[in-house]
């Protein structure tokens, strides 16, 4: 059996308040006064002078303020990186992403393909990638992705939504600021959070589970039904703790695999665009035969924050477009592998997907 | 407020026979064939061909048995520099530490001294280190020290025991396999297992406590109450989660301090030459004030693992005995700031110290 050789974030600073830092930490990384940072920030942020005004902008540092609505995707990367090599002489200094899953898996991608040719479709993948990345960091300012800790970078291609997995996606530098994400809406907060949950019940009982993925998943779990469940934290806690199970929740799945509700997530996101939080419940509450115990406490925690997903989208769905959530869900392997062990195809059969994708 | 910024081990292979990949871990960091890996092992596994035919020996490499009877010492890495630096002309492609708290300690000081001037001693201390280290690699053969995560390498030198704090002081590598461990015996086992749990102690009852040094400490504290107490586990369950146990503590002590415990064990083996984890339980034993919850689990684990700790044995020591371990213990005020926070002075005196050394 060979194991993963798992690279991690190379720095980590974590505090409330530490956004503030971000400066005096970008600035030995500085090539040259010509070779820019681009700051990659969420578009919610935009005209929030409490977020921005703290942005450290110098010589020909660059902010791109990127809407979050759609799933990131590899033309976007593509766009992003030929105006920032058109835009510049030099090869920028570093990129920074601020904001959800959205903008920092895109800052990741974008670090990457500044330093690796074609096009971004071509390095969905595992272990594609043949450059080293440029100088990247993440600022989460939503918890739960776990992309912050990840070492992939999920994309929605033309022809599949897959992640660019390799040893040069992790970032080099991650900065935890609980305080940043003290305007998420309440909906949000919660399909988010719900993504650092379902990682933790993909992980934990998986067929990939080994010591280390369970100790972060266990941690992780721990935290998101103190959060989610037991409600006797107060605002702050409550966001520096779900901020912390993001990363732990990250690190379990970075060491084994997702599973059924990442696979099948990844389908209605391709074929509708659903973003990946809320797609993530959506699929969740309909898989009680995989996650019983799991489900079961998702739908208290639903119930509690009276969160009502929406139904019935995939109602009026064609064959071809089941046809098509199908074909990307299946094209995900090693998740199904982990989630059902080695004998998986015997188990998960396209017209059983067709079921649940109906009950939608 | 400032926050720490802290660097992480950039790789970690985690799993049972792991230890195979090792070879291959380390070929693409051969510098060329005549700049070797000096792989520093403990002394115990001299001759022990189940460990010792799988390091990955190749060309000039170089294999020194070392001692772990004693604590490392600043003279200890003087001494392996200066043979490193006269034997090869090419500068290592690497430093190679398999063994315990010691011998990992020793690989970062190593790793860190062949690129730095000067004798050893005077890089005790924070932030004094000036040029990165060459590569390093950690393979614990014992759990518990946390040494393969933290950002620094305790030794005892002519003036204090102190660590080598720096940001180049962490593992380039992580090789953790827990079948590794299964050799250890009893008593060390125990002893190197509590400095993890005291760890998790000083962690989580201190003031520099924050959500990302908790979360790490309450599960480091659950997997080694689990170990400890509860023994419903495997023999294997129990190897793979006191290193999972030994890698969280570490990072929990790494983003925040230890405390008293560790502060009066300096003292101990800077004079004595106590080794620091039997040093820790010694000491540990007596601080019913600091840590009492702590120290009553802390007990029952003693008891049930049939363990007894040597009694007086600072019975015979002379005032100026006593001076010198109090200086040594009161020298290392982060942790005695961590542990009683800003007012610590007015709390622990020096009289206080020497009665609690005195019933050791």
């Amino acid at each position: 059996m060979i194991y993963k050789n798992y690279p991690m974030v190379s720095r980590v600073v974590f505090g409330r308040g530490c956004f503030n830092q971000l400066g005096d930490i970008l600035q030995p990384k500085r090539l040259n006064v010509k070779a820019p940072f681009i700051f990659l920030v969420d578009a919610v942020f935009k005209g929030n002078s409490w977020l921005t005004s703290r942005i450290p902008l110098a010589y020909d540092d660059q902010v791109f303020y990127i809407s979050a609505d759609e799933e990131p995707k590899t033309s976007q990367v593509d766009e992003l990186v030929e105006n920032i090599i058109l835009s510049y002489k030099d090869r920028p200094s570093g990129i920074i992403g601020i904001g959800g899953g959205t903008i920092l898996d895109l800052a990741k991608a974008v670090s990457i393909m500044i330093t690796n040719e074609g096009q971004t479709k071509n390095y969905q993948g595992w272990d594609l990638v043949k450059n080293p990345a440029i100088y990247h960091v993440g600022v989460p300012t939503i918890s739960g992705t776990g992309s912050e800790v990840s070492r992939t970078t999920v994309l929605t291609g033309p022809d599949k939504k897959l992640g660019i997995n390799s040893d040069y996606t992790p970032f080099d530098q991650v900065v935890l600021d609980p305080e940043l994400t003290k305007g998420v809406p309440k909906d949000q907060w919660f399909y988010t959070g719900m993504d650092c949950y379902i990682h933790c019940i993909e992980s934990l009982n998986g067929t990939y589970l080994n010591a280390f993925s369970k100790s972060y998943g266990e941690k992780a779990f721990e935290l998101c039904k103190s959060i989610f469940m037991e409600g006797d934290l107060s605002k702050e806690e409550a966001q520096d703790e779900l901020m912390m199970a993001s990363w732990h929740g990250g690190m379990s799945i970075a060491y084994s695999q997702v599973g059924v509700a990442h696979a099948m997530s990844y389908g209605l996101s391709y074929l509708l665009g659903t973003k990946h939080g809320i797609g993530n419940c959506i699929v969740f509450d309909h898989l009680d035969e995989f996650y019983p115990e799991g489900v079961q406490l998702f739908r208290k925690m639903k119930e509690k924050h009276d969160i009502s997903l929406p139904q019935g989208i995939c109602k009026h769905l064609s064959d071809e477009e089941f046809d098509i959530m199908i074909d990307v869900a299946l094209g995900l392997e090693p998740l199904w592998e982990n989630a059902l062990g080695k004998n998986w195809k015997n188990i998960i059969t396209r017209s059983k997907l067709k079921a649940l994708y109906q009950q939608m």
